[in-house]
């Protein structure tokens, strides 16, 4: 394992697109969405450990769940634990972590990767993470990681790519795309020059700061004036001073989608973004009804290819449904069509409006 | 009030057909299933204390729900509760308090009314039992309620009656009929001359014991032998060597199917046997997407004609259902089209077979 390789797992995100199973004070990353026995952010810490070493794996989140994380990752040092003061999308969470490490070690190779997404290839995912890893300890290169498209999702980013490769398997990036309509990643996928976009992303932390520097100036400038501070006691201070300030961006609009030392490495580790019910029913183990039942005590007749969650403890007897998500919790029942998922965030939005805070 | 006069509210049923609102330690008569404020038992004794003096009101039920009895009626005298030692169908019940009634008013004049049932129109079901009363207080009749029916439900049984009436709107009964099919039903809506049977019944109780007598020696024979220790402290005993031998029958089955002297008094008085959620369905207040919503809590969205019952605390979401039994308890959580809750029934008891008594 080399010693100036890092990983920054970004464990900040409240997942309300999996709400009511994922809560503001208990996000889908700390929640075990595909019954494996590990919460994802511990999956995410599993993948990592094999090729980073322990006491250079850090997690970044928001100050509300630094608990969750001490308790779910309890060989984690809690230096490792950055916590965000509040909510600013992407660009300053990898700005933090990049400048810290920069102040300890000016060689310092990371990987930027979010705490709720699954790999089932694991070894895949070691040998393309190492892959980058080289490149960009060669190369002043933003390495990010595109996922080989299955299908033509429009639920992700895309990255067109180079026909030629820079060196085996990297390609420069040409264009991101966001999340386009079911035509266009029809398109994209024929065309066989996109890849997904994963949000993974690979490089030398001084680079990024070059980056930073050039494209966000304004956030360079903020974690600049306190450098000093980093890595001591008066970090926290630092970052309390400087988050108010920051802008809310993410790094992809920030950064990957200006910046002109932007490459792909084409993936296929069996990756799923987890982003819907319906890419964890993709992922989840199915009846012979293709219904994805998480909970022992659930009793399915005549229905098929719904997604159901509920406690172990609760008997639920379902009968007539198809292709439906029913997620049942101590205090929310959520029955909805599976094609319905992506206005969950509505009935989210929804329920406040009505009932405040209290279910969220 | 007639002196008299008597009501025996039946309440010793389970109401799985109402799982898993409905359990075995807590059915459905304790329940206020339609959200009027008071539980169908309470709403029984309501409608019967506005003209049966409340020392003649008397709850024959399971020993298991005393307490419940006791609880929701505080108005009534633990001693006009009748513990029924084991299930053994209406039959031993009716036979329970009449034979009791008979050793303390040999004039006894009794009504035997379900406790599960619901009438909107008070006052003329008042005026057809005081109707009911009187004719039996003058002829040796069993009389039962028939109501008017006003579709051709296939829940229900049947009775035929004679045209021509014996005194103002009694007539004679000339058949009983078991649930019939849909067209079955439907001839015998189109032919003018078959009311539903309520299960409501009235009679002397001298002339129910002769029935017994008559047509169920066996049980007329144990409840004989023990008269003497009703209405005393030995009463608890006796029925506890009476029941362990009785037939498990029903009183419609044992007598009113085989009695020479049978009654009908067509009615129409708002009644419903709350047999099914399709029932209470229709009795319930709905919104203007024809949902039957019980709980302060619960959001529809493009969902119509369901029934959802829910905890006023749980928050409950639901998109995209039409025409289903959404039942949330605290352990339970059945989903099911209304179309087939007659099935309801075959759940329980695969929830039985799965699980044990633990749901039930």
């Amino acid at each position: 394992m080399g010693k100036h390789h890092y990983v920054a797992i970004m464990a900040g995100g409240i997942g309300s697109r999996f709400w009511p199973m994922s809560r503001t004070d208990f996000p889908k990353q700390f929640l075990d969405i595909l019954n494996t026995g590990r919460t994802l952010i511990q999956g995410t810490y599993d993948r990592f450990a094999k090729f980073i070493p322990a006491e250079n794996i850090y997690i970044v989140t928001s100050a509300q769940y630094r608990d969750l994380v001490i308790k779910q990752l309890p060989e984690l040092s809690e230096d490792n634990i950055l916590c965000e003061p509040s909510r600013k999308n992407t660009a300053p969470c990898v700005a933090y972590i990049s400048y810290k490490l920069y102040q300890k070690d000016p060689a310092a190779n990371l990987i930027c990767a979010p705490a709720d997404h699954i790999v089932t290839d694991i070894e895949g995912f070691k040998n393309v993470c190492e892959n980058a890893l080289h490149f960009t300890s060669h190369i002043k290169a933003l390495v990010t990681l595109g996922i080989k498209p299955t299908h033509p999702n429009t639920g992700y980013g895309y990255i067109q790519f180079e026909q030629q490769p820079v060196t085996e398997n990297v390609y420069k990036v040409k264009t991101f795309t966001e999340k386009p309509d079911k035509e266009l990643a029809k398109t994209f996928l024929a065309s066989g020059d996109f890849l997904w976009n994963a949000g993974i992303f690979v490089w030398q932390v001084k680079n990024i700061i070059k980056a930073f520097e050039k494209l966000l100036p304004e956030i360079h400038e903020l974690f600049e004036q306190e450098k000093v501070n980093f890595n001591s006691n008066k970090e926290k201070e630092s970052i309390e001073r400087i988050y108010p300030q920051c802008v809310n961006i993410s790094i992809d609009y920030g950064i990957m989608e200006k910046a002109d030392n932007v490459y792909v490495i084409p993936s296929s580790f069996g990756w799923s973004d987890l982003g819907t019910w319906a890419s964890a029913y993709e992922n989840l183990e199915k009846d012979y009804l293709e219904n994805a039942v998480a909970g022992n005590n659930v009793m399915v007749i005549d229905a098929t290819k719904n997604v159901i969650h509920a406690d172990n403890k609760k008997l639920v007897l379902l009968q007539g449904l198809d292709d439906f998500i029913v997620v049942d919790t101590k205090d929310v029942l959520l029955i909805c069509k599976k094609d319905k998922e992506q206005t969950i965030k509505e009935y989210v939005a929804e329920v406040k409006r009505n009932k405040g805070d209290k279910y969220l």
